[in-house]
């Protein structure tokens, strides 16, 4: 559920006239990106997404935001591809916020994804890797490794409110975790939040990427940690190594893992179970009771550290 | 701001397949309408809008609405036209509620409504009076002088917690209104909710009328009644006579009012601030705090209806 901020419409009429695409047929705020505010603008050339930038995105981040999803797109990768105004600009300005305007994909997320779904999002999970490696911006990863003590200090003992307990098991956890935390894996542009609402599916076929505001660098195998959280486990949370395995296979048909790679995946989707579970829990503990979103159970995060806790190594994840 | 219901990607494919519009390129929810979930879906064939009616709308009304919206688009309106499966079906379900989908309007509801808007929304709300003659069904106004009584009851004393004394000024106000409450006007269906926002304009021209989940049969005047006050109002609560000389004109050039009418309107335009002051009231007091539609306030249609109270009659909305 979004936030949405109201356009004046002789304002949006003058933002359009800037491009190329036509006159503004309509514009209609959906509810996708919780970050952000989003539009379907309809011009007589088609359909765009319209997105207004709120608060909890950093302005300075923009310009790699929009630069990786231009990247991403000119090397075959099917993201939104930021529009350019008839003077070259992609970030700008309206309703007194940070605007950019993309190109509309279609497709719809998979609200149940099968073992091919995941398959497809192995391949287009690689095929980002290697598209954004000559992509010059950088961003180190605000939410990574060293986010994490902070961030679950910023929750402190509150934590004990959503499970009896919980603040000291994460603290044992996430000692653990940091005491020897994979360093030195290939590495370059990750994606870092890729889950099913975010990729469009067209006739069974992945026809989209979206929502980019956590790409960063850092290890590529952990981008690949967030997925197997993200598309391997049932609504019960029981581990679907079938779809692991489909998603693992899928990623090496288009980049071959290092041993070190493979050896690090139980480790490293521990690491990606705490960051979802961290800022889970920080967002539980303090969302207003009248906010517009429903903040996500910390909890199923903390299942999925244990599940990846009890792992034997990476044959668990279906990997030969 | 909408509440939304969550609609299976298969689901949603083979509800579509019903109808004749090509393939499903995708479906996001749409901020539009606080009774119902709303939906742009866009197909090889366009874009439409798919509603999921919620328990507000009751559901032996809507072969009314949806009939309603069918004839007023045949005979020239330029509303949503409801569209039918290869079977010949309206009204349908999907995600367990009923649902419909119709035709995609193109145009923006003007956020500062000029006089000419009010123009053409007069002459649009004449021709809509004339154009839904001919519709067989009826629908009596639930929300019509019978009901501000028990409405007023329902709020009760908790009416003084908005503003101290209002539940006696309201009482009052009320034997007032009700004691001679015009009769026998001429009338048929009547949009009676014709606010900005369910008015589109592309290019200065009206091009679309929305929303039409609270028509009814009533008197034709109280229909322009409650568009004086929703048009014709600055933001800082004056009247603007100029906006209301032109949406009377607007409306008279297509249909012309009767004597009688003409000399209700002072009496009307107070009994549809009540409606919506009413309305405004229950819901002020009865949503709940975390609850995703921001309840409007009710005192700005006190001030309506206290502007209403004092004109001399009817020449104060500009008519000559």
């Amino acid at each position: 559920m979004a936030v949405y901020t109201e356009i004046e419409d002789d304002a949006l009429i003058n933002f359009i006239t800037d491009y190329d695409i036509g006159e503004v047929l309509s514009c209609k705020g959906i509810a996708e990106g919780i970050e952000n505010s989003n539009f379907i603008v309809t011009t007589t050339s088609g359909p765009y997404i319209l997105t207004l930038y709120e608060k909890r995105v950093k302005i300075e981040d923009l310009p790699f935001f929009l630069g990786l999803m231009d990247h991403a797109a000119a090397h075959g990768i099917p993201c939104p591809v930021p529009l350019r105004t008839k003077t070259g600009e992609t970030l700008r300005e309206l309703a007194e916020r940070p605007a950019a305007l993309v190109s509309f994909l279609a497709g719809m997320w998979p609200r149940r994804p099968a073992a091919d779904h995941c398959r497809q999002v192995g391949e287009a999970l690689a095929q980002f890797h290697l598209a954004t490696t000559g992509f010059h911006l950088k961003r180190p990863n605000a939410l990574g490794s060293d986010a994490w003590r902070p961030l679950l200090a910023a929750s402190g003992d509150d934590a004990d409110t959503v499970k009896p307990g919980l603040s000291k098991t994460l603290t044992t956890a996430l000692d653990g975790l940091l005491d020897d935390w994979p360093q030195d894996l290939p590495g370059g542009v990750i994606h870092a939040d890729l889950f099913p609402d975010n990729v469009f599916f067209r006739s069974d076929h992945l026809s989209g990427m979206i929502d980019f505001y956590f790409a960063c660098n850092d290890q590529w195998a952990y981008d690949i940690a967030v997925c197997l959280n993200a598309w391997c486990f049932e609504p019960d949370l029981s581990f679907n190594v079938t779809k692991a395995r489909r998603l693992l296979r899928g990623y090496q048909g288009v980049r071959a893992l290092d041993p070190a790679e493979i050896a690090a995946l139980p480790k490293l989707a521990e690491g990606a179970s705490m960051r979802f579970l961290l800022t889970r829990l920080y967002d539980w503990l303090n969302t207003p009771e009248d906010a517009f979103v429903t903040p996500k159970d910390p909890i199923e995060y903390l299942k999925k550290l244990e599940f990846h806790q009890s792992v034997k190594g990476p044959q668990s994840y279906g990997i030969d």
